[in-house]
């Protein structure tokens, strides 16, 4: 089902014009032979992600082009930071439908080789494909860590804290402004507080600068991807444990704060709403000074939120001392 | 742009359902982590590949779906293979429209199971997405190899001998008779050459049993997925040289053979059509007759058609000894 064109193909061309730059680890071999070589030092282990984006389901289609490509790979590059692990390279795998622009992909390009650099995350290889779909770019992520000490979501301990990474909720405030403008005025937002949200939205901010932190500190780590209330309850089933959370400790933002004194309601979207990409961790109470100095030095703020307990699940208890229900404890496409 | 679900998301069931129980390697963690651990022995390095296949473009909506997981596999393997790498672990990411049945999902773990097992490559990791368009399947492959000892494009020498292995065309003539099936009376097929050719469109047939082979007997070798006249044009390109190749010494099967006796004018197809996923490698003269034996005893033949010579380009020389000129040299999407 391929259609035929002249070589060098369209494909080789869009390679070498947008991709090729951004291919600078010698072992990516310019993006000339069939597969690439990333090897971990020595003593070090590899970790592995992979996550992608669809048009229309994670971004908006008139999203701009090289934020697009940045939340691409900031969702799995908050995974690696979760896990302990310093970002080496990436995998990209991108579906597109006829008619995107020469624009469209100069700015995808431009907005992935920024962040590569940024993170230190080099491309390694890719594949371009014809979709009649929506624009879908999957990502394959790798980090390297010293043998046998990625932080998982099974090392927590009962009596451990419960620590969040910057603030929960703001995408999903921003992804409901983002569908529907007049929640600004509903919800008394000033343009810096709008501008606030929307950004959340639409490029999440990993937490990469605390990864040897949580290897050196906590005793479980995930990103805050699906919603901080299921995303924990991951964590705990995984350890074989429950968290009690002080509802009213989950660090909101001015933003977030000022939307929830306009409608209560909204704790729920904002404890369960996803796309966060900030990181929920577990903490022996003798290292919960040492992990937050530590983080606040690196640029990042953990606040204390609760703590682990015996039994199941996760439970948030409200101002009046009751326990949160929720219709949902995290979003899901299926 | 997530809607909301029960915890145990329905994605967290979809998984727990049909990929756990391919998740057997311990640092996939039976896919309940955020990330996975795959590291190559020591001295050893990590080959990295990611090739997509998306529905209505690389495969018919209504091919089984056991045999498009493995397809998906497959097409990465075959790269792992032709750079001398044994396979390590895989990650997956899908992305589903609605109404994708169970019992779709079904087969599709049951095959993909089948060829992860088949080829000593297990699931480490995945992500499942809603997309409004077609099956998006874009898989991310690893292979370890001794440190060093990939085999590259760009190794190939003046006076090596070009060889393929198995057959080559069948799939691009199985892809023309899925689209016109009274293409079989026209090509005078047996009932059997039929099969043949439609099954190697449908289930591409990687020649890992090789790897180790090209390795050490091989200057370059890449797997043959746009065409052979476009890939042995990349591979001289790379290595800075050029090659003569007799096309009458094209390995051919039976079928092909047969389809080409009704059509000369299908030597164009067979040559640039794709998807054959097969290897062409270069090997010095002295090294021939050891990599042709060894492959053969791992049941993979390979049929010497040409020769690397000084210049650019790869020239395909007819039976009248003239150069062949073709409409394209290989298929691309763009």
């Amino acid at each position: 089902m391929k259609r035929p064109s002249a070589c060098q193909s369209g494909e080789d061309r869009l390679i070498a014009r947008y991709f090729k730059p951004l291919a600078r680890h010698p072992g990516a071999y310019g993006l000339t032979d069939d597969a690439a070589i990333l090897s971990p030092p020595a003593g070090h282990d590899m970790v592995l992600k992979t996550d992608a984006i669809v048009g229309g389901i994670h971004f908006f289609p008139d999203d701009p082009s090289d934020a697009v490509a940045r939340k691409a790979l900031r969702v799995n590059l908050s995974d690696l930071a979760a896990k302990g692990a310093r970002p080496a390279g990436f995998l990209l795998s991108l579906a597109l439908p006829t008619g995107v622009s020469e624009r469209w992909l100069k700015g995808f390009a431009r907005g992935l080789g920024a962040d590569a650099k940024r993170y230190g995350c080099p491309l390694m290889g890719g594949d371009t494909d014809r979709t009649t779909g929506p624009i879908t770019i999957a990502i394959s992520a790798f980090g390297t860590l010293p043998k046998g000490t990625m932080v998982k979501r099974s090392g927590a301990k009962v009596g451990d804290r419960v620590v969040v990474s910057g603030s929960i909720g703001d995408a999903a405030l921003g992804l409901m402004l983002r569908r529907s403008a007049s929640r600004v005025r509903r919800w008394k937002l000033s343009a810096a507080m709008r501008k606030h949200l929307l950004g959340r939205y639409l490029l999440p901010e990993p937490r990469n600068a605390v990864a040897e932190i949580l290897r050196a500190h906590a005793s479980a780590a995930m990103d805050v991807s699906d919603g901080l209330v299921g995303d924990l309850t991951k964590l705990c089933s995984a350890s074989g444990v429950a968290a009690e959370i002080e509802a009213a400790r989950v660090p909101l933002s001015p933003a977030a704060r000022k939307a929830l004194a306009a409608d209560g309601k909204l704790m729920e979207t904002i404890l369960t709403g996803g796309d966060d990409y900030e990181i929920v961790a577990t903490v022996a109470p003798d290292r919960l000074t040492a992990l937050r100095a530590r983080a606040q030095a690196a640029g990042v703020t953990f606040t204390e939120i609760g703590e682990v307990t015996r039994g199941m699940g996760a439970r948030f208890i409200g101002p009046d001392g009751k326990t949160l229900s929720f219709k949902r404890l995290s979003f899901s496409h299926f």
